[in-house]
């Protein structure tokens, strides 16, 4: 089951760090850009060796391997081959689509990537959620709840209305919660603590993925007040505080330094 | 212009069909699952050659590669390769992140993969689609408005209220429009008519995006009646009626044949 897996891996490292692998070609540290051709495997591996006894989990995010072709896909092929197997893998791609092409979105991240866990786009309603948590009951979904950026009230409302978007999603989310299905869980965007906290009360039990600590200010604390499931804590996911702490030949220190400043700050708050 | 390109392939086929390329391998015919070993590539090629005088547009969906794995995303590359440059091409592939996530998305499929539009999910708010529609203003995005699933009216809604999510989404879609950005248009399900007419009365000048015909049982009648804007036709949608017309080995030649069938089923209704 996912959550058991999720939760043995955060024992084992005593940590609920979450770390994002999201290549982007004008921030890769000069050693691998310019002493590899095909800089993001290696880039890749760097991050992992240095950090896999921090991290609870590793989250590459579709878009950023896209944008390098075809090629970028094989190197996301690999990193996913290449993570120690008792910690979870989670593909950000925010799927959101309908019948058979969500199925094969599951199909293909779950079965052929050997993903744990992926982020789902939830617009079109519960199309893209119930048959996917029906037929993988060992894996996890995360939709999106309350996103961590500027523009997220534009259409997820705020907390003031329960018809709001964000309320809803989350109503759903929690009534979706089956004991034989896989594990439905919520992005909760940190720059957002009362909807944190809101979500926390509406789906008691629902797995959170919270971006937005770090770069875009979100609150540690709330994160960890309210980020905590019945089962595993919660995914504090970071990306280029952790990943892009340095730039030089000893990029994959900084990032392990950075990475266990993390987890510590979280510790302390715990 | 990417609304001028598509108009001149319009009006080069007389057609307003868009035909997705989604290959699913329990569907795949016979000729291609059994002669050739990696058979999504063939297949494309197949269906291209035969269409390609036909369809106004190819639709790929990014989820149906992705489950063939990174093999997968190789043929997709060459399939975007293999469309003769004067028909656009549209990935399905409803992205719908935040800041330089999206923006790498956008990258990625405008400058790394030659895409012309792009299908975007707007649960997150402005953040998906301003940016880019200023940053490429001679490409296109289709943001989704009403999707044509059954659950649609989970989140979005139905038309009796101004706060419901599929308004707010279209309303925002003709406030984003301006004369120097990419062009900006709405996915609008077949399969909810009254929902098609509110979308074109709200954003007159929106490009439509219309899946849901065929398999899905949506209505021509209303697709072609308000699903034109005022530059070029509607993309009326089509994927499995056409490519898996049929499963021999004359494959190609039915679903040339499907294809001819619904351009002249459009163009009567005109």
């Amino acid at each position: 089951m996912y959550l058991e897996k999720l939760k043995e891996a955060q024992k084992k490292n005593n940590s609920w760090v979450c770390i994002g692998l999201d290549p982007q070609p004008d921030k890769l540290p000069i050693q691998a850009t310019h002493l590899w051709d095909e800089p993001v495997l290696p880039f890749n591996k760097a991050i992992i060796d240095a950090t896999a006894d921090i991290a609870c989990a590793f989250k590459p995010n579709l878009g950023f391997y896209l944008q390098w072709g075809a090629a970028g896909i094989i190197a996301l092929e690999r990193t996913v081959q290449y993570i120690p197997k008792h910690i979870p893998i989670i593909i950000d791609c925010k799927a959101g689509d309908i019948g058979h092409t969500q199925m094969a979105w599951a199909k293909g991240l779950f079965d052929q990537w050997g993903a744990d866990a992926f982020v789902i786009n939830p617009y079109v309603g519960r199309d893209a959620i119930e048959p996917i948590i029906k037929q993988w009951p060992d894996k996890g979904v995360y939709v999106l709840g309350r996103t961590s950026n500027p523009s997220a009230p534009d259409f997820q409302g705020d907390m003031d209305n329960p018809d709001d978007l964000s309320r809803k999603v989350i109503t759903k989310v929690n009534d979706l919660r089956q004991p034989d299905h896989g594990a439905v869980g919520l992005v909760i965007g940190a720059t957002w603590p009362e909807e944190m906290q809101m979500a926390r009360e509406e789906a008691p039990h629902a797995p959170f993925l919270i971006p937005g600590i770090g770069a875009q200010g979100g609150s540690l604390e709330t994160s960890v007040k309210y980020g905590a499931d019945s089962v595993a804590g919660p995914l504090i996911s970071s990306s280029r505080g952790i990943i892009y702490a340095g730039n030089g030949y000893d990029f994959a220190d900084k990032a392990r330094a950075a990475a266990i400043e993390l987890r510590d700050k979280i510790n302390a708050l715990r």
